[in-house]
């Protein structure tokens, strides 16, 4: 061990060739950033500030904590609609309690993600099921989209489940703003074309494909800046009535530690964990797709400290809950950022935005925000993904239609706890119910194969049975029943040989129905016997009571035990 | 199908030799639950009638609707505790308030477990595994011996929690009521000793070993009658101070439905849900246990069925949350009983007793109930099953402890909830750990072996893996980290040959992280291979896209695979 202060291992290794690609793709992960802090506060429920402020600190705890080389941290979709759905019932949006509860929220986050992390438990994330997160994320994006429309259209619509949006909306339609809505609809329909047609556009021009591409990623920011001119020219507040940003405090935020209170932490607990566990999976996904890309190892454990540290950092700077985007990511990867220092970078230019650059965003409207939020967040809705499911596993599909439908009619937190359940029911299911296979002699041969795809010798009393799955409490109940139903469907039965290749471990609950079923069959005058029990089940067998009881009844192989029934068969 | 009134399958297979056998196991079973429903009452925080109502109508609705031919259903020990557990803090114990709760619990735990009988659920219960349960029955009976000690010694003892009760002892042992205890010791001692001496004497004597053992088993009611006798003359109340039983009101109970509240149903609804989970449990392993003795088959499902209709059937009587007992049960089966027509002929019984000798137990001695429970549960306190697991099976050991340990400190629905959380912990824990091994050839065969436990050839540049189990989302990534570790180990690797021999099932989930382990490992210039692909798998994967690209790489048998790659091995 050398002896250093601590620092991450990345700062040891750095490379003068990385400064570039650093430097680059730290100021476009800003410039895409600028917008969507701004757009994922107001969808969060919180002033603008809030957004900025997730988006300084939390780069920089992530730069030193996490293990991915390219992961752009920061305020994201979906963890922002489920910070304002936390949070709808416990104070009034915009209220100085309810920016207290985001901050709250996100040191919750950290503190479960961080000692997720020390108690090395990221393997808990690998149970939410890739259908499971997919109708989640697509019912999560829906229910964005329309949750901005109020915004998008300058319309009275109420905050709530899709259904009371959508029966509000033939009314609120007619209460648009037209002003707002022109604002709203320009911009969707510019940022639609910056993103399929301008790339393509600029490479018919003769620009290199990552540059146009780039370039296209740009757009929100472009669209920022025309629509806060246009607003502030023609004072479009007075004019017409659009909802604008309004004044965003200068300067950096204060550091401090929120303030705890036992009752509000009972409340927080629940949407902190959840929190928590979709922005971990979310992020631990990009950044494991970005690792692979380049060769490189991440640490599941390692992200839970480095995304925990983030969301805690966020906290004591007045922000809220952040995770690792998809988007920014993959955009900080492409523009080439080789080291976290390309965060740093974008944390950089974040405080000089928050220090000299918000009285800029006073003439933003709303509407620009909801439209950058509505086209992020409508690439995240993947229909086709349900019916390639639907087509692959029925079983799958059914979980990502419940839980997409569960996000859109029960809320946020009840459709990510639809969707665990979901997973949970089917490990459960599956669990309980190992293959099992009757098997014979493939003939003139030492093979056994089940008796139902093959053309195999059985013997006349014998049943042997090949159980494919470990022996423990969650199956014992179900191999027993399977064998005494076995048993009383060939009453002839005289042995019962249980083959043993694929059990790896056997339980005490496996163990004890093992006692129960060999003193019942044999009560019955079938004699019960094992083959090929691996090394460690046997020397676990032996040191039991069964053991010593069945030890002339163990064999080393299926043919072993085949050949010494062979003779009582044909008596 | 016959056009018939419904009725149970057993009615119509009734043999006229049966009825001797019903008659009498009826009739013993009756001896024995008068003082349990009375003294299981008195444990659940109840008037005594209300245990003798949970006596009568649960046993004719479980012979009408269960699927065990000598199951004994009534009131018993855990479930009574739990019931307590479960009103103490929503209404003062004795009050009528307490009462209708009790009511509503048995209809709503009589529900639960119907419903999970329709919707097929049983083999949920399975997921509560056997050193889980030993722990919760252990440390339920050292709670309820503890909470029972109060009556046993007339001592001013609190109720709560075990540290609760041991810390007011050494003061309670200063003020308790000799007479009280006089008689509650002296039961106590009769009561073990008709259970472990007396059946040996009678048989020195020359009775029958069944006869013996039968007569043991009513010495409860024998030392009732004396006591209460004893009392009666004595008019222990008044002279002593003892407490007695009181008045009991006489005649059966009027049926009604229980009122329903939205608010305590959610109060109540966890503790239902408990009670139907242990109840069942207990329930259906004795009944299991009967059933294999005489070579009957058991409905898990069924079972659910008969025991909450029998739960419906207590609520509507003014009764309280019953399931099929352990001791009771086999008292039946030894008893001769054949058909579930035993429990109909103790449920007459039982009417009998509470329309015309409800005034006989006015002087019974609470000390004497206390002593037949104290005794009748701590049968059931297995400390040896502890150390027997502990070396059969260290995490097992671990769980029954904690379920143990969390029933005493915490709480008897704490320790259940400990233990579900310890068994799930354990599947979650198993499904994300599938077991691996790399392979070779054993020289000379196409048989293929663990390179680390086995003499085998390799190829250079080639690393077989074999997955032993199925591939799904609760493993799919650790079998991807296992992969890339391994290849990263290895950077020699030109061919990865997963060989999935053991895998039943591939859902979405694994068939993404296959689709990425290739692009992966191609962009490393690692060529990923199948072998032993399962035929239901296998026409699965031909249906996708991963399916199309991996034509030509996908084996028959990990044999084909090593000699197809042998000769790039070799150059």
């Amino acid at each position: 061990m050398k002896a250093r202060l601590w620092m991450p291992d990345w700062v040891g290794q750095y490379r003068r060739e990385w400064v570039s690609g650093d430097l680059v793709a730290g100021l476009i992960v800003s410039v895409m950033l600028i917008p969507q802090s701004l757009a994922y506060a107001l969808l969060a429920g919180l002033p603008p500030q809030v957004g900025l402020y997730a988006s300084v600190l939390p780069l920089v705890a992530y730069a030193l904590f996490g293990s991915s080389m390219t992961l752009a941290v920061g305020p994201v979709a979906v963890i922002s609609l489920m910070t304002a759905s936390a949070l709808a019932p416990l104070a009034a949006a915009g209220s100085a309690d309810y920016l207290a509860l985001a901050v709250l929220l996100a040191l919750l986050s950290g503190v479960i993600l961080l000692m997720a992390g020390v108690l090395r438990l990221g393997f808990l994330a690998y149970f939410l099921s890739h259908s499971v997160i997919s109708g989640f994320i697509s019912g999560s994006a829906i229910l964005i989209t329309l949750g901005q429309l109020k915004y998008l259209l300058g319309a009275p619509l109420p905050s709530g489940s899709a259904l009371d949006i959508l029966n509000a909306l033939p009314d609120a339609l007619s209460h648009i703003n037209p002003t707002a809505a022109a604002i709203g609809v320009s911009a969707i329909v510019f940022l639609v074309f910056a993103r399929s047609w301008l790339p393509r556009m600029l490479m018919a021009l003769g620009v290199g494909k990552a540059a146009s591409e780039l370039l296209g990623r740009l757009a929100p920011m472009l669209s920022v800046v025309i629509a806060t001119a246009y607003s502030a020219l023609n004072q479009v507040d007075q004019s017409a009535q659009v909802s604008i940003v309004g004044a965003v405090p200068a300067g950096l935020p204060g550091l401090s530690v929120p303030g705890i209170d036992m009752q509000v932490l009972r409340a927080l607990a629940l949407p902190a964990l959840l929190i928590s566990l979709v922005g971990f999976v979310e992020s631990v996904s990009v950044a494991q797709s970005l690792a692979l890309k380049r060769g490189e190892r991440l640490s599941p454990n390692k992200e839970l400290i480095g995304i925990g540290v983030a969301n805690m950092a966020s906290a004591i700077s007045g922000g809220f809950p952040v995770t690792g985007g998809f988007a920014r990511s993959v955009v900080n990867f492409d523009a080439g950022a080789r080291s976290p220092a390309a965060g740093i970078v974008s944390a950089i230019v974040m405080s000089i935005v928050i220090v000299s650059m918000t009285r800029w965003f006073h003439y933003l409207p709303h509407a620009v925000l909801a439209a950058t939020i509505i086209v992020a967040v409508l690439t995240l809705v993947d229909l086709k993904a349900i019916s390639e499911t639907w087509r692959y596993d029925r079983a799958d599909a059914v979980a990502m239609l419940l839980t997409f439908a569960g996000v859109l009619l029960l809320g946020v937190e009840e459709g990510i706890l639809v969707g665990v359940a979901m997973s949970l029911a089917v490990l459960v299911w599956r669990s309980s119910h190992p293959h099992m296979a009757v098997v014979g002699r493939v003939p003139g041969s030492e093979h056994f194969r089940n008796i139902d795809r093959h053309e195999v010798q059985t013997l006349p009393g014998l049943i042997a049975l090949r159980v494919d799955e470990s022996l423990y409490f969650a199956n014992a109940q179900v191999v027993e029943a399977k064998i005494e139903r076995l048993v009383q469907e060939h009453p002839d039965t005289r042995c019962l040989l249980l083959i043993m290749s694929a059990v790896n471990q056997l339980d005490t609950t496996a163990l004890q129905m093992l006692i129960q079923l060999e003193a019942s069959l044999s009560a019955r005058g079938v004699t019960l016997q094992f083959a090929e029990i691996k090394g460690p089940v046997l020397d676990k067998l032996k040191s039991s009571e069964l053991g010593a009881k069945m030890r002339d009844r163990i064999f080393l192989s299926t043919h072993q035990a085949f050949n010494a029934f062979a003779p009582q068969a044909h008596r």
